[in-house]
């Protein structure tokens, strides 16, 4: 047992010891106890964060030192920084289309020229490039930056939730992100780079606001004012806005992806700050594309940058295409659904069994993946006979086939003049121009059903096998392949079916696309103006609508959604928005369970802490304090990472047990540097292993209320966990305290309570000042006066 | 003084007499005290809303009532709502604009065949025509729906915000509304009808949601499952979001607006089910005028419902335009600006002067305001000179004069053949196609400098005197119209500046006014979705952001957006987004101020209840018993409003002054419906006037347990302004009790006791079962298994 001496000599605090339940690590399970640290199978960890601004004595003296001048820099400051992350994330995205362009145009060009030859020197060259830039993909990941595996939005995801995934906004996990891509879709695999620039652009955010290294031993003091986990945060939104924008080229989708997609919270002034670092987004790629269309990037210029201008197709759609849409949509719906099932069984197989081989399997298994996919796209053209050309159409200004190197539809692979292979055009082409192809207009009949069929069927699988490689992958590209595939199939029948209207293949292929990717991502609304945006045409909004909103809610009645489903596999315990319909019938105590509380003092023993922190894996703790009848008062919560700090940087201690006197000396907390107390991102921060103390040193004192955050947020034992639930998850809290039910009411708060003007705003005043609210005014006003004074100090006998 | 008989004869509660502060109404200010209800000086009141639900017995005993197949109803209703709601605001827009556009064609056409002759008699009929049309609009508001003036969005915005204004949602609203908007926006003032249509998708929303009427004696019982404050809120969201989808066609921005603009919280769930009325918006929207194509509706069809199709524009814009452009974002912040702080000037003289000299001022100033209008757009084209129409371009298939009758540029208006009148081209035109010819492209030098600056000056003028008269009156029209003149202008000048570039007037027509628009509105993200929605134009997305956030900022720097403005105005205190700063050094206790709390005991005499709501206008009262052990303890909230309820219907009353005990008979609340503590939407509920009570019952009592919200959330006394304000407004609360620390801590929530697993999930918890999970859903599973029985009964001794 611990003893220890409370302030005055006062009677021993009764601690009382928890009887914590297994702390053990589970794989890719929860531990119980608080998310200290979970270790999981892999070595990586996740961690809870706290979103809270914790307004400890340290927040309120850095908040009183700020004037006026400060809080303008600090705006300032903000605003830089969504430019330079508008910047940097499109600066990226459109090397990363550079280069995933140049290699696939050398790749194709060289293959089409070595196929006039022999067929067989084709395939060996496009299957070793393929081969080359996959292996350098997984290289890059397994061997520098394994975060940097997979599409990277579940663990963003987790991180707006309020989940540190460790390891996962570094800097190697953002350089082997963006060469890796490069890698894995330049090699022609079955995934996408749009998934990975969402992680990238959270990656650049995220060090931006970070603008030190420990590693690395830098520093900037001018950017220290992102202190708090809420800052990181608003920055890392602002990223993954910047990332879509920069993917799709979809300013207004990358906003609305970021508020309802990833982020559980949401505030106003932030939308404000997003939609800029989108704009920028916007106007860079644009500017980049428009010096690269002169030719000065190589292949890069004509293609790349998934734009799918559908604007010249379709003009109207009359009712009886309702049905058929309809049908797309539940379609998209089950495909959708069965992906998301299949891809979270392989995964976790591949996560249980296949990966815990080592590296060497998973790079053997990426490029067994290569072969199979170079073997599928060069070989089932082969065995597809050629179709002659259309008749000319003079005003479509579509050639056929096309001429070699180019960009377009009718790729004549091996065949003759005036001859095209249609698997070929959509099968040996990269994915942005196939994609194109298939939403070509005036190009009915260019496909057979049965090119589509196998596509379909052929590249579901590769997308399926493809998915969980240790390689950077998205799945908006595979998903809009196979939606526009399985779209254009059923616009043939309908071109069929109703032959006197005029109708387009291209437009049942965006459709198509748009319930694959609802069928599979759950997304509403951000999806169908990504989708808008993308294909360039709003004509056909209110259609986008209606078959993405059929496809989710089939694929609702399935399972969850892909990112959520790849969440719980990757164990980040996501929040969701809606309270389970279980916690009705729940209330706080309940849900808290017999986990009994563990306390600290006001004043306490270094050894005691130390013994604490080691006995148990809790991450908060309530600091308990007599009153002067002598009563016991919670006066707030201290958390184990700033007692670590505390620990480790010693200035604390003090010989007394009493508690901290402004006569004894200077206040504590000046001692400190705000940022000390705040954990580097994605970092493991520090352990109880690196803390040496002397025996001395644990015979002495520390006075916890300079750091304790006094006020954290309370509920009352019985209210309804359903209540909990969304004040848990609105507000971001890490923590929340169960206390008894008050035994009386201070004061209610209501409405006007909280209708404070603003003094600056001199002119509206005096319209509006009524006798009321100058008496609330002058009421009101008077600041806490002793704001330099530690907050408890009355507490102090 | 009362005396309060305690349960079991305990010694009698002392309750604490509040010093209230005046309860009396102030002009425009906010009453203090609750806002139980605040009279303003139009006679109209506002209310607070409480968005928390209340789970008080009643509650809990309702939803234990309802098994999986209510559940499913429950959702089925509810988007059967959203469907209603979408159809029957599409209606509602599709009338209107058929309305409008009919009588302003045919105001046209008249106009014209008499110009041909006389000029007087042209003039005559045209104002005329258009007095009629406003003094029919200022009649049906001032008699018949005083609350269908101006734009309703202010109001809307308090409602979602937890402000209610009564009247706002009623059905002579709607009615006014759409008759209103027929009368204004055809009688050519300079207005729009997009405010009012958002007005009337709420009032719509709110209406289904009710479905009865307390006036007409109608009730059904099947759609009784709205019964809180909070669905209600839902149906009004979307019913706004519809409003907007039909008023400009754009079913994204309709979201957007809902989300932005009028809600002060967000729940992804919702957003799903907005979307979808959005979507059923554009369809029958859609479907409306494919049918009215054909010529079924007059002079509706080729022209109404603002969709200005600019995509014929430029292609392209190059670095040197973007300092132009900025310059555009500048001026609309500027005039936006001045343009609120003008209108609430005016507005605030209306209100406080001239409307208060009743309807007979309000209708004769609305009349001077059209004979204005109707001079000055008819008079002020007749003083410019005609110019010859340019040399035809027959690629741009645009008709110079155009036909009498038909829509489109160059008005001839009293001009020869081949020659038009600029100035008649926008200023005697109706507003949609004023705005047509302004964005239209491939029109270069049509209007000269000379009149788009008459035109600014004289419409600007007439924006600010029409907004505020007892119309309904939407602002972004006007807004639109003011801003595309001098963005049309600023183009002029780039267009001779850069004579080698490609540059269209009509775009930067669209630019201007976006900045407009964002000048005076401060929207960002939705505001930009609804410019590109309406101009069908996605090339400029990035142009139309940058200019958007250019002319927030400048505007922001000088006031409010007209919302907030007009809102303020109104007495609708608006919670903003982000606290004020003085909050940071403010406690939850200081802003719950001196005001001593008023307390209920469990068990109180009818007498005592009567009073206690007579001497003061607090709307929440906490309820206090004693523990077994003589502990004074908080048991609850109980409202006003529930109160009122409980003394009309007497059912409650009982003799004896003991706690209702389940072995007296049935339990209490199975003789109320639910339903009936719900107060109907926008009336104003049970005033305590109306109770009539016999001395016998006065001497009764009533035990409150089963109707108290058992847990209203608290908050510590120390804790931080700042924090108490987020909690209060992301939750959407009315009240929340200021306590005193607690004593003790009974548990810790973190993060993984609210990670309950769903039992119907059974194929993923397969996968996911460790011990840990499972062993967690043994300990949490257990339900309470007292759910039928009161919830405080534990404390009855």
């Amino acid at each position: 047992m611990l003893s220890n001496h409370l302030q005055n000599g006062m009677e021993t605090a009764k601690l009382i010891w928890s009887r914590l339940p297994n702390s053990e690590v589970e794989a890719d399970g929860i531990a119980a106890g608080d998310f200290s640290r979970i270790k999981k199978d892999d070595g990586s960890t996740v961690e809870s964060l706290d979103y809270e601004v914790i307004e400890n004595y340290a927040y309120r003296q850095e908040q009183a030192k700020r004037g006026k001048v400060y809080m303008a820099y600090s705006v300032v400051v903000k605003w830089l920084m969504a430019l330079l992350i508008g910047i940097g994330t499109a600066l990226a995205a459109v090397f990363i289309n550079l280069s995933v362009e140049n290699f696939a145009g050398w790749k194709y060009s060289w293959t089409f020229n070595l196929i006039q030859k022999s067929y067989f020197a084709g395939f060996l060259v496009y299957t070793l490039i393929n081969l080359a830039l996959v292996l350098s993909s997984v290289y890059i990941v397994t061997q520098f930056s394994p975060e940097a595996a997979g599409s990277g939005i579940p663990e963003i995801k987790g991180y707006l939730n309020g989940i540190d995934t460790h390891g996962i906004l570094l800097f190697r996990t953002l350089v082997g992100k963006i060469f890796g891509s490069i890698g894995s879709v330049g090699g022609g695999l079955a995934l996408g780079k749009e998934g990975p620039l969402v992680h990238i652009g959270a990656c650049i955010a995220s060090m931006l606001g970070q603008a030190r290294s420990t590693k690395y031993h830098l520093r900037t003091r001018w950017l220290q004012i992102f202190t708090s986990e809420r800052d990181r945060r608003d920055l890392v939104t602002c990223g993954c806005a910047a990332g879509v924008a920069a993917a799709f080229r979809a300013p207004v989708g990358g906003v609305l992806f970021a508020l309802e997609e990833v982020t559980s919270w949401w505030r106003s002034q932030l939308m404000w700050r997003v939609f800029f670092t989108s704009a920028i987004v916007g106007v860079v790629v644009r500017t980049a594309m428009a010096w690269c269309k002169s030719g000065k990037c190589g292949h890069f210029g004509s293609g790349g940058f998934i734009i799918w201008d559908i604007s010249g197709g379709q003009e109207d759609y009359s009712f009886q295409e309702l049905l058929p849409m309809a049908v797309i949509g539940v379609i998209g719906g089950l495909l959708g659904a069965l992906f998301n099932q299949l891809t979270f069984h392989i995964a976790y197989w591949r996560r249980n069994y296949l990966h815990k081989r080592g590296n060497r399997v998973k790079v053997i298994e990426a490029c067994i993946v290569s072969l199979i996919t170079s073997l599928i796209s060069f070989g089932l053209p082969l065995f597809r006979k050629c179709t002659p050309c259309p008749e000319a159409d003079a005003n479509s200004g579509i050639e056929c086939p096309r001429r070699p190197g180019m960009y377009g539809n009718y790729v004549n692979f091996y065949c003759s003049d005036k001859e095209y292979n249609d698997l070929a055009t959509i099968f040996f082409n990269t994915q942005d121009d196939a994609i194109r192809n298939l939403f070509s207009a005036k190009t009915i009949h260019e496909f057979s059903a049965q090119s589509l069929l196998t596509f379909l069927v052929m590249f579901y699988s590769l997308a399926v096998v493809t998915f969980g490689t240790a390689v950077p992958a998205g799945q908006f590209v595979p998903g809009i392949m196979i939606g526009s595939t399985y779209g254009r199939l059923v616009g043939m029948f309908v071109v069929n079916f109703y032959q006197k209207l005029n109708i387009e293949e291209g437009t049942y292929a965006l459709l198509g696309a748009a319930s694959f990717l609802g069928g599979s991502m759950r997304m509403t609304v951000s999806l169908c103006v990504i989708m808008v945006e993308i294909s360039n045409n709003l004509k056909f909004l209110p259609l986008i609508m209606l078959v993405l909103l059929i496809s989710k809610a089939v694929g609702d009645a399935f399972n969850e959604g892909l990112y959520e489903e790849q969440a719980r596999l990757r164990g980040i315990p996501l929040l969701e928005s809606r309270p389970k319909y279980q916690m009705r019938n729940m209330t706080a105590k309940e849900a808290s369970g017999n986990q009994q509380v563990v306390y600290f003092p006001r004043v306490v023993k270094v050894v005691d802490v130390l013994s604490i922190l080691r006995s148990n894996n809790h991450n908060g703790f309530p600091v308990i304090d007599h009153s002067r009848s002598g009563e016991t008062l919670v006066i707030g919560l201290i958390l184990r990472s700033h007692l670590l700090v505390l620990l480790q940087s010693k200035v604390d201690f003090q010989h007394s047990p009493l508690p901290f006197n402004s006569r004894d000396g200077p206040v504590p907390i000046s001692r400190h540097n705000l940022t000390e107390f705040v954990k580097p991102v994605s970092s493991k921060g520090i352990s109880i292993d690196d803390i040496h103390l002397t025996p001395d040193d644990l015979e002495m004192y520390i006075d916890l209320v300079p750091f304790l955050n006094p006020s954290p947020y309370v509920v009352p034992e019985d209210m309804s966990l359903t209540k909990v639930y969304t004040l848990f998850r609105q507000l971001g809290l890490r923590h929340l305290l169960v206390v008894p039910r008050a035994s009386r009411v201070i004061g209610m708060i209501s409405r006007k309570d909280l209708l404070i003007e603003d003094h600056e705003d001199t002119t509206t005043i005096e319209l509006q000042s009524t006798s009321v609210r100058d008496h609330q005014n002058d009421r009101r006003m008077p600041r806490r006066k002793d704001a330099e004074q530690p907050l408890l100090d009355g507490l102090i006998v």
